[in-house]
């Protein structure tokens, strides 16, 4: 006889196995798929999507529930049908309609957003982005009605679980204050440091030799995963078999060997999840702000770490000879540079906040019906001005329409890169605490013991806790945006 | 008001559509996956495979399937219905039960046969093959019942459609009477030539180039399609993207380079076929001997043309430079070397077939119950004496262990191979006499002549005609193994 839990379990086996050629199929659609192969991908995937919603959504599942919250459960469990349940609920808040309108209007807009937004025609986007706004309102109703939370907290919720736009705000409100402040005085500080900048080409195929490097140091498992190439980079795939990706130009290595040091941190979370229990919502990457936590841990809190550059420096040399600009000292003040900038992919670790702030303000007032399409480029300009001091006027390409994310239906999503950040301070402010020695080693190339803390904290807990629990139990306290402040102060000033 | 041909067109897009990622998904597997990944691909596939089979015997299809037939249809609906019943009698035919005991059995096999063959462990295979054999007999006792058929019939009908042994045997029979003297003719021909052989060794990237410049020469859509590296090459993905693999070694480029152009006809066959019908199985592949035929067109037929070595011979000087062994005279000779060998793969275009009339009169006694697992070394043993003059006693993994399709439980598919090389030595035979001047246009490099015959008597049809009719059509009369013979004759006489 199958208890009602077993049969949730088995049903999510069967989603997890399905998804698997999902993931695999978007992973080479990014990074294999000649042009001819879209129309029948995309075809493809929605039908498997369709199939998925549908698994997700069978009306035996309200049942199951139920009958399984009754049953006598183990603590694994518990978490285990708690997860169950949330991903239920989101997926079940969707009428069908809804689902394929939503997809529709969001790969219509996205892909003309492709071509829209080299040509800065924010006057051909703004209808496409309109219709993607309406849908994503009435996805929040939905989704605001049957969890009880504001519109943008609950698409919010969909990305960072349990986080509110309250909490975010509570982060996010000191930073608003010191952040001006900090870049101006970084900025002023670096003016007086001299940097040699490296000089190039830099093959792809010395590029690509370093970048497997860089993972290897990094403890990626090479037998559960791969590295390839597409236009946009990723870490997608399975836990079981991750696939990351990256780019190259040959006039400047860094943007890959950062990217790819930043996937490695997506990528290693994955192959530590609790293989045990792949398959079951416990198992999943607890948030996109825990997810970017991890990758920020990789890139900013060790890949700028003062003395990971003494680490770096004999792969550059290794890979490209010996120049002096990859001498620790200098390579770290490259790995440093403060410049506010336009595009937020492109910003260093101290401007990037900023991106993040601006989009925060205007995707909520966008989903509470505060403003409209029509309002984002006066409030983006104006915001730019204020935090960065650009002048972004007119120029929609490097403003409102650089990222893929709102063309694409994601609202809630940017707060979780900052929330990572964050995260990653307070996570190495936890280390320090417990690992007194924890530069000196960093230093000596011994990385293990942050691997393994990450590991132990993060990598195999999963979704076992509820993300406040998660951040309790790892450092001892909730959320402190404070830790983040003080990893800035101290290493730009 | 859907119609009933309307509701099982759409089964079969759904189908098409689930299977894309499928196939993409085993492409990734043979080209691409780290070893960690294949327990879950394995249960993904298995998954999927399950569904498939469930959406394939829906218990709606016989009435949708009778009253499909009572609608007014067009021919193309017509044929394309003859195909939907084709497909869904044998996927009915097979109890759910034994589809899985088959799954189990012959990846327990396949995967044990991997370590045994190179052990030379027959011993250790031969109770593993037992079992497949006893599944494989009942599949075919289920698919005979439902088809009318012999058990060995009702198999070779899943790859070669309305094929029956005693057709295969009108066939074969004068080929066991000639081939053993034309080996030796051919072999005592060869023996006075002189051969320069190509000094390695050859660097996989340059060999890779020549890949790709050869399958230009093939007309090959790099935009509906790629060439990757796997251990067995084979041609896969879906006919909007195809996935071609091959491998490589340094020492001779011969096998990477013309396994390459044999799996651009295959690859080319899937890219010509009716992109407006795809999803429905009148668009699919005839069977698995005309894919041979579009493939050994290519190889043999094209690659084997006296003229073909003066296209080749500049590519080898361009990736490999100059050396006097690819003067095209010669090169020519090294293609058409004539050498009987322990192994089907390797075999050359005129002892290959041997190869095949062995392996048919094994596998059929096999399936129909007058030989038994403990049989085959002995068999093997006397007709590879008998037509190529080998022994193989004791040599289990160069003789009935050196095929993946046994192990896999593959019975019937071996005689598509000289099936296919038939077919094709028939295709040539009729242009030559609808185009007169082929083989000068052939040695002047115009082989849009070939492409655009094979396109519309073969890829364009697809399966909208059943095998004779197709056969008839192309070329005027019933399949004739008479050309085959004639061409051998003509090309190593």
């Amino acid at each position: 006889m199958t208890s009602a839990y077993q049969d949730l379990a088995a049903r999510q086996r069967r989603l997890h196995h399905l998804g698997h050629l999902q993931a695999i199929a978007q992973w080479d659609q990014a990074a294999n798929m000649p042009a001819k192969g879209n129309e029948a991908r995309s075809l493809a995937l929605a039908e498997m999507d369709g199939l998925l919603h549908q698994l997700a959504t069978d009306s035996a599942l309200p049942g199951l529930l139920d009958s399984a919250a009754a049953e006598p459960l183990d603590d694994t469990q518990h978490a285990n049908l708690r997860e169950i349940r949330r991903v239920w609920r989101a997926a079940n808040a969707l009428p069908q309609a809804l689902v394929e309108a939503k997809s529709l209007a969001n790969n219509r807009c996205e892909h003309a957003w492709r071509t829209q937004r080299p040509a800065n025609d924010w006057a051909g986007f703004a209808p496409n982005l309109r219709e993607v706004l309406r849908i994503a309102r009435q996805e929040a109703d939905c989704l605001s009605q049957s969890a009880g939370l504001s519109r943008y907290d609950a698409l919010l919720d969909l990305y960072e679980p349990g986080m509110r736009s309250s909490g975010v705000e509570r982060a996010f409100a000191p930073l608003r204050q010191w952040l001006p402040g900090l870049i101006r005085d970084v900025i002023a500080r670096q003016a007086t440091e001299n940097v040699i900048e490296p000089v190039g080409p830099f093959p792809t195929a010395a590029q690509k030799a370093l970048g497997l490097d860089a993972m290897q140091l990094m403890g990626f498992d090479f037998a559960a995963g791969r590295l390839d190439e597409s236009t946009h980079p990723f870490c997608g795939g399975v836990p079981e078999d991750v696939r990351m990706t990256t780019r190259y130009r040959e006039d400047d290595f860094l943007p890959a060997l950062m990217g790819v040091i930043h996937e490695t941190g997506h990528g290693r979370y994955e192959q530590g999840l609790p293989r045990e229990l792949l398959g079951q919502p416990i198992a999943r990457a607890r948030s996109m702000g825990i997810h970017e936590s991890q990758s920020l841990s990789f890139e900013m809190q060790l890949g700028s770490h003062p003395a990971f550059a003494g680490l770096l420096a004999p792969l550059l040399v290794k890979h490209f000879g010996a120049q002096s600009a990859f001498e620790p000292g200098n390579l770290h003040r490259l790995l440093t540079r403060v410049k506010p900038g336009f595009i937020r992919v492109d910003a260093d670790e101290v401007t990037y906040p900023a991106h993040i702030l601006l989009r925060f303000d205007i995707e909520r007032a966008l989903i509470e019906g505060e403003a409209e399409v029509d309002d984002i480029p006066a409030l983006w300009d104006g915001k730019m001005a204020e935090l960065l001091d650009l002048d972004t006027r007119g120029n929609f390409k490097d403003g409102p329409m650089q990222d893929v994310h709102w063309p694409a239906g994601l609202f809630g999503y940017f707060p979780c890169y900052t929330l990572g950040a964050m995260y990653a301070a307070q996570w190495f402010a936890a280390m320090r605490t417990q690992q007194p020695d924890l530069d000196a080693r960093i230093a000596d190339g011994e990385l293990g013991g942050v691997f393994s803390w990450l590991a132990t904290h993060v990598w195999r807990v999963a979704s076992r806790y509820e993300t406040p629990e998660l951040v309790q139990r790892a450092s001892g306290e909730p959320l402190n945006p404070a830790h983040f402040e003080m990893h800035l102060r101290q290493r730009y000033l």
